[in-house]
């Protein structure tokens, strides 16, 4: 694997998924990996999991780990081409990626949705300028539109916890009052879709994903109806699709709920964390027996150190 | 010990004193107990000395160290029960606290008081989420009521420069015109009571720390007379604790001048840093002879690394 | 060599030099001198080549490394003497300085100029304040008026670069709309004028930098005509020296295009980045086969590399 950014770098999803189990049961395995090389992280947004559980996948890897904030530690980028950069952006990606790449073995780009823009977002252009220009193998710790690293951890978790072969998997939006980025749900999408679990996904009207991650995948717009007979529920608020970057509606029925948690077959429930109480899940479903959050959230060390592991051996 | 927040967790104080005095000679003798072991530091609040000293102490052992600035790195987090998440705070410390217990073997934690609500402050609310949730180890980078890694430093390097078995030690208030918490005098106070030290408190009326900290200590509010033959002279202000949060007087004649400092025993002059020159301190107390504020900060290393050291074994 | 914060600092910049382009052969030669030494980084302002090149240094000479940002981590410092510190400054240099030399064996630091007050400035306060009360050796990572980590890696990229023995080499200022500092122009200018290469600063009417660094070296106010046989341009922005941190022109004809770099002998285009394109170069010469920036900060590891391991071995 020589780039880990989307699901087109990933050759088997089952081996990734095995791999990580793998390295849950040995973390320290392939501590001679990485000896001597140096991870370099480089954060455009917030981050808690993501940059803590790869710090500790690099280490377990024997990775020496630099973290960048870009625009507190360092300033803002420039990614057009062909401009005059007599604003505020003071370092164009093009120098940015290429200088990162001549101190880091691999780096890992977190870089969120403006939203404001659709087919910017989906051109990827920070992650995908990053794979442009940097010269070393690039890791998603999320961007605009994806987030592979927590896909990962979430098929983990499912393979870790489902009581059937073939579960049923429901991939439900959950209300929020903020526009937020679709990356977690179209991943999410597009990994289980990789697998033989039967997927369902739950969202009011509008809120459709793009018809090129869904591809076949069963939508509901009657959040009970898709809960019938489920192995396991995650919940993710994102924002409209169509009607790019809105918050179409806050409709709390949408809320996860014990009442609604009965309807499925005793379904584990997920979540990608942070997640807000109250207004998404219930306390008594996210405190309960069931929900697999901290084993899920637990779960992004051995995801990214998975995808750490492939490229360093691909890099040879 | 289990976890090193407040005294209650320590069993011998004289132990620890000992154990820094023995790492301070010898800082990489335990550097085996912490190989591919991993310390999280959490800042809620700003630091220098307790950020680079317990970085220091934690790679000693031989430990993998991750810093995260909650806020800047991260987002807020919400600390309240049963409340429904729809304003600021993004994530509960129910998760932020279990999920970084997924990836980090010991956490540091550092939260200062609000200072505006008495009871939520002395509650330790922070700290005892993390504590009550992490399901790891955890060790007080100062919270809103204590410091107990000050509070150590500051016993060892009485240890090292006392010119006698019991010497007299004297806590004093200094003016500030900002409302600072009681955290570093309430630590101070309680860790000395447990030594057999002499032991005066000097502070303005309207000043006292709480009973339950200070019990029979002698409360002074003559500065003058408690100086007579001190043999430390521990200099720090705080704001009210009977008028909660208040800063009462700025009576500068309570700040630390070469005329006070002549009332004592040649006593050394302490203070946990930073510290307000000319506000505080006159210069030539500060940068005089009997100055042992550098020691002491100095000292911070190995105080912390015996809070974590005996935290290693515990654990197994 | 005892600290790296100015020329006056290193014997020889030919050795340096020599050692950087030996480090940059063998990375890791030198991984047993600083096992267990702590090399800590302190930022008063911005940073992206020197924050992640500084730490790959580090270790590559088998260090740890601990990172505080000013003002973010921690609390802005006060520098003056004698002051009575009951403004916004929390901390004093004396003991900032004094406290991060009891937990780190070498300190770097970055401070930029305030550009407001010349004599300010140039007597390089934050630097020589750390280099009097840290202890310890400290790192200039770009001060007020110079950055020697950046000059030496010029210098190491001309010596891989360079066609001939003596090649003519220019500094030249472009445009831009900010006033930026000094430094890097007078840290190149200083170091240039140590080797026995051809040198001429190219730069508008009242930007000429102070006499005391460009001493005898030619100063030419026609970008054209110093460009002719030149081997190497070195273009950077700085405010005006004479009429102090202003800037007195934008003019976009000093920018870097094609036509201007045609008058020269083939000559390589350095800067030390960040760069503004469109501003300061034309796409086509940043992006073109004689471009320098990339290597040049990719020389960055080295230079510094080399500035540590001399300190670690007169460190004895």
């Amino acid at each position: 694997m020589k780039h880990f950014i989307n699901p087109n770098d990933v050759d088997s999803v089952e081996e990734l998924v095995q791999l990580g189990l793998e390295l849950k049961a040995d973390p320290l395995k392939f501590q001679h990996l990485g000896r001597n090389l140096t991870m370099g992280l480089v954060f455009f947004n917030s981050s808690l999991r993501t940059r803590v559980s790869t710090q500790k996948a690099a280490l377990n890897l024997g990775m020496n780990v630099i973290v960048m904030n870009v625009g507190s530690d360092s300033w803002q980028l420039e990614f057009e081409d062909g401009v005059i950069m007599d604003q505020g952006k003071a370092e164009h990606v093009k120098e940015a990626a290429a200088v990162l790449g001549q101190y880091c073995d691999v780096i890992g780009v977190r870089a969120f949705a403006g939203l404001t823009d659709r087919d910017e977002d989906y051109k990827e252009i920070v992650l995908e300028s990053f794979r442009r220009y940097a010269g070393v193998p690039i890791v998603n710790l999320e961007s605009a539109t994806r987030h592979p690293c927590q896909s990962l951890a979430d098929l983990i978790t499912i393979e870790e916890l489902k009581k059937k072969e073939r579960p049923k998997v429901v991939l439900t939006w959950v209300p929020h009052f903020k526009p937020l980025p679709q990356a977690v749900a179209n991943s999410f999408a597009e990994w289980v879709l990789k697998t033989d679990y039967e997927f369902v996904i739950a969202n009011p009207e509008g809120y459709d994903l793009a018809p090129e991650i869904r591809k076949d995948a069963l939508v509901m717009h009657d959040q009970a109806e898709a809960f019938k007979g489920a192995d396991f529920i995650y919940a993710k608020n994102w924002s409209s699709y169509e009607h790019y970057g809105q918050v179409l509606t806050q409709d709390r029925s949408w809320a996860i709920t014990e009442e609604r948690m009965a309807l499925t077959d005793d379904a584990f429930f997920m979540h990608c964390l942070p997640v807000r109480r109250g207004l998404k899940v219930a306390d008594a479903v996210i405190d309960g027996p069931h929900s697999a959050v901290i084993q899920q959230a637990g779960n992004r060390v051995w995801s990214v150190q998975a995808a750490i592991k492939k490229i360093l051996e691909a890099r040879g």
